[in-house]
């Protein structure tokens, strides 16, 4: 248990706190679910514009949490990630303007008939009510969720790490200011008041309450969720992501995208962690010597550490290691049929690839790879809302429910049927 | 506990039993995921064959769960939905062949784009995975559920009520044969082969093993599955649904729909069990005369039992019932805007409907009203899948991830994202 900030009261009652939130959510998501178009864009503009009005307070504060941060030993990483200044807040706001330009889910038909019996049916999409926002140290979290939750007419609560709570809750009051401003509900988008993480556990549990909770950091962070949660989660656990280089792949190609997948930023989700080389490939060397000189540490079996002194040996769990730094793990496999058994015994059903200019084995790969994305000749490192064209992204998802994939505006809708008659009752 | 029949061993680990059930479900989904249609459709037509062929000795297995129920104290009711016969058999057989004939879901394209880059993007269905099914007496269930499963590329584990042990037993003997005929894995289609109820419990916390549980049953059944699952559930817990007689509804349709709407049959979800009857209608009376000539016990408010010494005063648990039963709640409500908070404060958000020839408040009630289906001067007795073209349904869910209303193949699926590139690396 985390005792929040010095100041802080424990929290008495977690359920009641956020019961009493989600009743409040609940209210908001009702007029947001009919706002126009125009009504949540110009709220997230002004939003937008009081991220900047506010910027010396936002900063102020993010000041507070940095100094509190280093005096408590937070890591590098985590500053980093903490850290604000003006570019970077700039470019928040510069997301929340962004957002606010994407077409509208809400109301969009997925499809409509008519009835023998002469009764029109149509499928409309409608949010999907209260979402929740659990999140670490990225103060900017609290800005993006808000307002992709926002634009696809859901309520958000919004519970980010107690590292970044001064900064969190000057973000989140230049959001409200936003929301004030525009005539929509304060309520649409909470932030949780108390660092306490009775907190967590009880949106965890907030059936009926919150309708769907995201989380956003750490393989921890995500584990609890997922392992605690009886609210629906989208997520992903990890990404363990294998670019296939068959036998019939271009060299070219295969250097380029190999170092490309693995080495482009090699802390994100839609890195590269495993190679697998075909046996037919006819230059494997090449591609370990590109990784090489880029900087990365390959591991490899038997047969890829005969092939350079610059191998070192892997062991069974590098099959099954999120490494997210400068490390590769290499299998050469017996074509394709050997990549598929591999990928299916290790992958986090993540991002996979092949590289091959054999068009039968491609469509085989992309047919029988039982993973969110598949990938041919294409870096993994493409695995994002905003590269797919989803303009933003709140997460990406290996679940099988509901949203797979980079999740954006769409996965954070529903839909109603909707029935229009002329009086037909049902023989 | 229910230790099943006497002849059986209690259960030593159900957690086990489903875990091996399980992978081999896994195992086999993988086959059937690049199953052509033309291959499943021809399983199913193998297994309809073999209903038909078995139907003897379906139908001495029936007789004996009908003996035992019938000593064992079950209602007419139970063992009425238990009864098979030669007619209820073909009408299995007839439905596995009509979902054989249903257009495959998967493999079809939801959308396609193009990236600034040139790498191309698919979005595909594929099967959801593996399936389990959790049920009661009917055992038409054993035999729609798996040939649904199947023709939408899933593997299912079928958990019936001990009461229809034995034919659910014989159904699904046949429906193996039929795989087994058409080449498709015996494990596509699994029956818990013990009825000690550890099985259910085990199911429902398989999180990783089964993708999706779907009970079909009654509330007790349903409300169990939804309190303990850790895997998702597709359900609807009840259908109390509404029919909402505008004050500018055409006092024809306005009778013909509710005494539809109630009566039609009163023991579906999609059954009308209250009636709002707005201020400024000009009829009531009549609405209330039809209904109790149909032979329905009309309960009201104050307004309404003052038109009326056929209506007795209703109480307040009267607004939150389901009957399922030739029983009606109506209430007067002053214009749509009482009848939107009345159905805000008690529907289950499984169908509404609104009665009027006002476009615009037509309109309203369907943009406001959050169920999943809401109809404009049609009966909620239309509220199923097969009414809505869909085929058949799995069921119908009033949650609001992954399918909303009549679930049928579709929803059964979910999808992955193709990309195709010419060797694209990202900047």
């Amino acid at each position: 248990m985390n005792a929040g900030t010095p100041t802080e009261p424990r929290l008495a009652d977690a359920d009641a706190l956020i019961a009493e939130m989600g009743a409040r959510a609940r209210t908001a998501a009702k007029q947001l679910a009919t706002a126009t178009t125009e009504r949540k864009a110009a709220a997230l503009r002004a939003a937008a514009a009081q991220l900047r009005a506010q910027a010396p307070a936002i900063l102020d504060a993010n000041a507070r949490d940095m100094a509190a941060g280093e005096s408590g030993g937070l890591t590098a990483a985590m500053l980093d990630r903490l850290r604000l200044d003006e570019g970077r807040l700039n470019g928040i706001a510069d997301a929340v303007e962004a957002v606010a330009a994407l077409p509208d889910p809400v109301g969009a038909e997925i499809d409509r008939a008519v009835r023998p019996n002469g009764m029109e049916l149509v499928r409309v999409r409608v949010p999907l009510g209260v979402i929740g926002i659990i999140y670490e140290s990225r103060p900017n979290v609290t800005a993006d969720a808000a307002a992709l939750g926002l634009m696809a007419g859901n309520a958000v609560i919004l519970r980010g790490g107690s590292e970044a709570v001064h900064s969190n809750r000057a973000i989140h009051a230049a959001l409200a200011a936003g929301l004030a401003e525009s005539g929509l509900p304060a309520d649409a988008a909470q932030l949780v008041p108390v660092q306490d993480r009775a907190a967590v556990g009880a949106m965890l549990r907030a059936q009926g309450l919150i309708d769907i909770i995201i989380p956003r950091g750490g393989k921890g962070l995500v584990a609890r969720v997922q392992e605690e949660a009886r609210v629906p989660v989208l997520a992903h656990l990890d990404g363990i992501n294998h670019l296939y280089i068959d036998g019939a792949a271009d060299p070219a190609k295969a250097v380029s995208l190999a170092v490309n997948a693995k080495m482009r930023r090699t802390g994100i989700c839609g890195a590269t962690e495993t190679i697998l080389i075909d046996r037919a490939y006819s230059a494997p060397l090449e591609i370990i010597d590109a990784l090489v000189r880029a900087g990365c540490e390959v591991r490899g079996d038997k047969a890829i550490a005969a092939l350079s002194p610059h191998v070192t040996p892997a062991d069974a769990g590098d099959w099954d290691s999120e490494y997210l730094d400068a490390i590769v793990s290499i299998a050469e496999v017996n074509g394709v049929d050997a990549a598929l058994a591999h990928i299916d015994a290790h992958s986090s059903r993540h991002t996979d690839a092949i590289v091959t200019e054999d068009a039968a084995t491609a469509d085989r790969f992309l047919a029988e790879v039982d993973s969110a994305i598949v990938m041919h000749n294409a870096s993994t490192q493409f695995a994002d809302g905003g590269e797919f064209g989803l303009g933003a992204e709140i997460g990406i998802a290996t679940g099988r429910l509901h949203a797979r994939g980079p999740v954006a505006l769409e996965g954070l809708t529903t839909y109603k049927w909707l029935v229009r008659g002329t009086g037909q009752t049902r023989p």
